[in-house]
């Protein structure tokens, strides 16, 4: 692997003297500053090896350097820990602390190589700021992978479905006229989407195109009168290019947008949102951009009625599957040992006899002991760990199913004595959830405000955790969907969106001690209406998710009355709306792991 | 008053008519942007009779406006219900929310008026953003007043005196070497400052410029050679000035401002905070400008060991007189009713008994029943409520001792039988107050974080309260000092400041019915380390307010056994403190306060 590597980046540096770049830019998106991408676009994982969801990679010659966050510390000693490329700990996700770095080492007139396709255009303005006046130039260099990754994967070629009303409870037609509507409000001619989700949801298609979301590899120009969906048209069936075609929406080819935008006269106005466009999109633009955070994001985070229901279908679905996976983990943990690996499988195979199964939503965590500790730990298919009937288990998994979207995470105790560390900080972890579940709190309340409710526990012992608390989540479609969540600073939305009724969401604190255990209990709950009173009307989260808490942890003591009346409800719950679903053993196991504390 | 204040818009309405002025705009600020102003700069007072200290008036042909926040919204009612003038409400205190509603409100090339002493760089920055290219033009009018308010009262005149090191634990000379080293680190030549709170921490200088903060009126030029400090030099002793030039400080007149700075080469670099320099001073300098968040507000926040320790000595005297004052309270009402106004000064009385008392820190809230909901709320001389022995008082009070600042609320039940509405809010406002009092937090937390510990109890409730959480306190010095506190927004630096060790902050929840009562409850906190453990140093707060909180409106049973013992805990601290410092009559009655529950 190492010399793989160190092949590629010296082939690279290569290309950069014969093109006269000092230094490259490799960042982990597609076009469309997606989380999961295409093979195609692994081209950081490809010059790295790398695997991690996040991650920038910069080269010159003489340095490699790559910036993730701390989710994935671990990940990197491991996958890259023997290369020549230098980890940069970054503090926030996704923050661009690499740049002032950068703009730091360049000296004044360098030129950096980028495929302006894979930078947004508010990465490039970014990007530009902080160079200042040291002239640097940024070339577009799409191709630069040409006579290097001589078998790069082609774009995805699958076919396109139609998301039908019965599981997304609103026409394209419908979704169309809204912004169309916008357009006219904002006396504008059009307005293009680039991020695959808002596309996927606003014309209700959905494909296999990357790993873990139904999303298709596309663009979209939506205009009062002509709408194009750019995406290959051998794609679809002809039916659904005729429902379509009924709509107002032509297809053209994914590439002709590139042939498309420039068309558009000096006079249109094209309203999108900057955060998403990218670089080579806004450079083939003539017309005058409006930018807006995507309405999009806002009316597909809210959950019509028929999103909610097969939400909550999922949630027995997944609550059936897991019962079935867990009481097979704890026989089968009788008599043998079992891989991480083998274990995610198992999981994968109990979800996948459900029905409308689709897949994975995202590589499940299946975390023993010290790897547990891993934030966004795979199990490799070789040689992962062996799981005993003793110590710690994380599992974090999900399935993207037709109706639905699932996250669920539950940390196990396996058997032995645990310690009084592990003990107090499952203890703190579930105190956490259930104080940041329960909460009541005012129309407008952001992300950052209700964060600490899922730490203070933890912080009064003095442990914590270097994650956010949660995210939103989709309707088969991402797993991490924008814009609400839980985090720490105001940086990414999820810290400074407005929790908006219908919108669901995972909480999920944990507490990590490397090389030792991971612990995170994660449900995915439902923002409802709770009160209106004089001082406003306020919200509250139910949670939908269903599967038993391992108590074997939990310091009851430590907990209050209501933290255990909170508890002994929600497996009553639990019990009470899968029990019909399961036979009679299934019944019985779950109802012991549902008993009363 | 109505009359009076019509014929002021009047006039200033034929004034822009002869200056061909559009809109006026009129901010509650001095040059300096300091919170309270001297006389002279109560022009939009005088321009509206609304006393509020956070309030803006635009003025047009058509229209006067003001826009203020919650806090003020009834005393707007109160004051200018009568007058022309419309109420704004901001839904975030000092947002420029006027701005973009001005900015529509205006027609191409229409003109606006303002003194350009009273905007921040910044301020004026983000108002050109607003306008876009509507090409309105911004007039300099620092005379408009001239022919209008005839008595305008003179810039301050008053002693300056030298706050010695025995109270500020660093000298002058060592302040300003920081800042010189500070300057050679940034390549720069000057410091520019405007912030009369940093000039009076930075020069070790006090007066009574302005009401409650014990500030002189100045600006401040530091160099790496020569320091000037622009306050007119009779208002120094001969001994002071000499102390001051041994130590490389010129002083040169206030005005000598618009003089000197000019004077600055192209070639000189000035780093300055531009939130806080006035656009007059902008305008003025020739060199380059680099921007800073003021260095000197960090360094101020964290408290030296003598200030902390004069902070506590001030709990302390502040205790006492509370002691002697709410003793007094309670006997007066047995025989008579008083005005709010007499117990605000009673309470003064008894604070300027105590040892290096220098006034009063801000405007005593003295708030019985419904006048509690008014947050900001002055007793008025005359006519104010009569307060008897039964229902609800609030007060709010603090002192400028030489030695340190305060600022305490404790809301009273004065007899009668309390109802279920009032104790209960009561008691959530208490279990806030001691939720974040009692909060360990990990180094890097900011007050956007920590501010739900206060409200979630409330929220829970259906009640909530329109005000942040708490904010910085000086030491002899403002009663409002940046940057650290707690917000629900990351708009202020009350929410997005860290927390640092060696800070004073309040923690001050409420709850308002208007009409009814107020309730709010604060201390002020010392932020300290806390421990160390391998997720990192967490810090904690320790109370240093000293007096009792009224246990007749708590619901015990919503306590948990911990806030019961918080709460016997801290009474036991009261007493334990201020016994020793009171006659035996007193400490009977303080006994009874304190006893447990």
């Amino acid at each position: 692997m190492e010399v793989m590597i160190l092949n590629r980046i010296a082939a690279l540096r290569n290309y950069m003297n014969h093109h006269n770049l000092d230094t490259f830019i490799i960042p982990s998106t597609d076009p469309h500053q997606s989380e999961y991408v295409a093979d195609h676009w692994k081209v950081r994982t490809y010059f790295s090896g790398f695997t991690g969801s996040a991650g920038i990679l910069i080269i010159t010659q003489k340095v490699a350097a790559l910036w993730t966050d701390s989710r994935y510390f671990l990940q990197f000693e491991d996958e890259c820990g023997n290369s020549e490329i230098e980890l940069y700990k970054q503090s926030i996700p996704h923050a661009p602390e690499h740049i002032p770095w950068l703009c730091n080492l360049l000296n004044k007139k360098d030129t950096i190589g980028i495929d302006f396709r894979q930078f947004s255009k508010s990465q490039i303005d970014y990007l530009k700021d902080c160079i200042g006046d040291k002239e640097i130039q940024l070339k577009n260099h799409p191709h630069f992978t040409k006579e290097i990754w001589l078998d790069r994967p082609s774009l995805p070629k699958g076919k396109v479905s139609n998301h039908s009303l019965e599981f997304s409870g609103e026409s394209a037609k419908s979704k169309l006229a809204k912004v169309q509507l916008e357009l006219k409000k904002q006396k504008a001619d059009y307005y293009f989407f680039s991020s695959l989700d808002e596309i996927a949801w606003l014309f209700n298609i959905r494909a296999t195109d990357v790993d873990f979301t139904p999303l298709v590899t596309s663009y979209a120009l939506v205009g009062v009168e002509e709408t194009i969906l750019f995406c290959n048209c051998e794609r679809f069936s002809q039916e659904h290019l005729e429902e379509l075609k009924s709509i107002g929406v032509s297809v053209l080819d994914y590439d002709e947008v590139a042939v498309e935008l420039p068309k558009l006269s000096k006079e249109t106005v094209i309203v999108t949102d900057v955060f998403s466009l990218n670089y080579a999109c806004y450079n083939a633009i003539q017309g005058s951009i409006v930018h807006q955070n995507s309405v999009v994001k806002e009316w597909k985070s809210i959950k019509n009625t028929t999103e909610i229901n097969g939400a909550i279908s999922c949630m027995k679905k997944d609550g059936v599957a897991l019962t079935k996976f867990f009481m097979w983990l704890e026989e089968s943990l009788q008599h043998k040992k079992l891989s991480e690996y083998e274990i995610g499988r198992k999981l994968e195979s109990f979800r996948a006899e459900q029905e409308r199964y689709s897949g994975e939503s995202f590589a499940a965590i299946v975390g023993y002991k010290g790897n547990g500790a891993i934030i966004h730990y795979t199990a490799p298919k070789e040689k992962s760990a062996l799981v005993e009937k003793k110590g710690i288990l994380l599992i974090d998994s999900g399935a993207q199913y037709k109706d639905g979207t699932t996250d669920i995470t539950r940390t196990l105790w396996l058997g032995g004595e645990p310690s009084e560390a592990i003990k107090q900080a499952y203890t703190a972890v579930l105190k956490g959830y259930i104080s940041l579940e329960q909460i009541s709190f005012p129309e407008g309340t952001i992300g950052v405000q209700l964060d600490v409710l899922a730490r203070m526990h933890l912080w009064q012992e003095g442990l914590s955790y270097p994650h956010g608390t949660g995210h939103g989540i989709g309707s088969f479609g991402m797993v991490h969907e924008p814009e609400q969540g839980f985090a720490t600073s105001g940086v990414t939305s999820r810290g400074t969106a407005i929790h908006k009724e219908n919108q669901l969401t995972t909480i999920e604190p944990g507490c990590y001690v490397a090389g030792e255990f991971g612990i995170r209990i994660e449900n995915i709950v439902l923002s409802k209406f709770s009160k209106k009173t004089q001082f406003g009307t306020f919200l509250k989260f139910e949670p939908l998710t269903l599967s038993p808490i391992d108590t074997q942890l939990i310091l009851v003591d430590k907990l209050s009355e209501k933290e255990i009346q909170w508890l002994n409800e929600y497996h009553q719950k639990v019990y009470d709306t899968l029990s019909g679903l399961l036979n009679k053993e299934e019944c019985e196991w779950l109802k012991e792991k549902c008993k009363k504390i």
